[in-house]
């Protein structure tokens, strides 16, 4: 396998850019490919045959580039179309909720894990079966969560109206004293300060997208495939629409200059 | 012509079916198709080019079956994709701006009307448009409000946060001593007692569905194509997608029992 393959990384929208942040700051000379579903965004109110057709159109354009590692950034694909990604992919694949995953069992004291995300990675437990094959001990406490996707896309990342729909849904979490709280979708990672405010200072929060590059580090190590030339790296950005306040939303994810995006369709 | 052929009414999801809901009233003999893309909805945050591509595949599916008219219930697709709708028809086209631009040039005393929908739609200017058509002294007053779908599919039509959501979107174009203001999207009307509220009551609020469906009645009657066959009128429901608490979403816009919805794929 060459080393100077890229680490290929895909989300329904322009959320799974937290990941692309993350890694680039804890893989910094790994070219990147990223591919966001902007045409069909959201994932997370489908059913689950419409997400695994659309998940597997996604694995077959990625692996036809030149990449040594596949990452699903989106929470939704992982819940529900984990397999049929592998059995396309030919290399190998994480995906964001193992990551989640094992960072809250690692941080967890009182066993008590809350995990929050859209309707269709909540109904799938994806996140309570994850946790439970690494400690059958924990209890787990989940919660969608389907307007925080829109809120953050409005940009209102510390607005009043945003506060009071995190004080709703989380009630429920919170009086069942967990200790950790998973968020379990890629926007989610935006509203992080409000979401620590709105639990309290003891509860700890688990970005997946931070959990989700030290694991891709890790196997990149193990598997001795880091990529060792001296040139810059380069990182591919593909859409398949170019929305409504396209560029702004994606540097806020990216937290930094996000150009050279390029316009594909799938079907 | 045939005049037991169905009237279809297509959208980007099940928004409407507050249109297919208002003509079940208006015209109770009449047989109806219904097309929602809830696969791909939304439609608003989409870019002209990929909702154009859509709204072609919707027109070819449903002029395949037996229609004589075509109603476009998705106001971001009567914005940006009529003339393509128009192109590939064959048989008369209606839409809800025209219609809900009709409606409120008719009640506006001030002259000076506030428009709210998706940011496709206001972004298009198709209401601005529509409206000065019809009188160029008028003024308008445009908001986009994209949270307010995510918080009608969500059921939280009375809540707390909407109000406060709705005040902060609605609070410019009241500034601006509209009498009138257009509900251009087809999950509004779920809203109109929460937005009455909001703008208090000396505003008269456009409701496009209620408008669409008189402007249908009169077509019918002026083409002499009403249906007169003594029939109970049958009702066929399509959809790309079968999503999260679909059942009872749509039953909330319908107004009524929601059943025998197909499933079909369109590419």
């Amino acid at each position: 396998m060459k080393n100077n393959k890229a680490i290929a990384v895909f989300d329904s929208g322009i959320g799974g850019l937290t990941v692309v942040s993350s890694l680039m700051k804890r893989l910094p000379g790994e070219n990147i490919i990223y591919f966001g579903d902007t045409a069909r965004v959201p994932y997370g109110i489908k059913s689950v045959e419409t997400i695994n057709r659309y998940a597997a159109q996604i694995t077959k354009f990625l692996t036809q580039k030149e990449v040594k590692l596949l990452i699903v950034a989106c929470n939704t694909m992982a819940a529900v179309a984990f397999q049929t990604i592998k059995d396309l992919s030919g290399v190998p694949v994480l995906e964001v909720i193992d990551a989640g995953a094992r960072n809250a069992v690692a941080q967890t004291r009182a066993k008590a894990i809350g995990v929050i995300g859209t309707p269709a990675t909540i109904n799938s437990n994806a996140y309570a079966r994850a946790i439970r094959l690494l400690d059958s001990k924990v209890k787990i406490f989940s919660q969608a969560c389907p307007l925080f996707v829109p809120l953050v896309e409005e940009g209102w990342i510390n607005h009043p109206a945003t506060k009071l729909i995190a004080r709703e849904y989380l009630k429920p979490v919170l009086d069942e004293k967990i200790d950790t709280l998973v968020l379990g979708c890629t926007h989610y990672p935006l509203l992080k300060p409000l979401l620590q405010e709105a639990v309290g200072g003891k509860i700890k929060l688990i970005d997946s997208a931070e959990a989700m590059a030290d694991i891709a580090a890790q196997l990149i190590e193990k598997q001795k495939i880091s990529n060792d030339a001296n040139a810059a790296p380069e990182y591919h950005f593909y859409v398949s629409d170019v929305p409504y306040r396209f560029q702004a939303i994606g540097e806020k994810f990216l937290g930094r200059k996000f150009d050279q995006v390029k316009l594909v369709s799938l079907q």
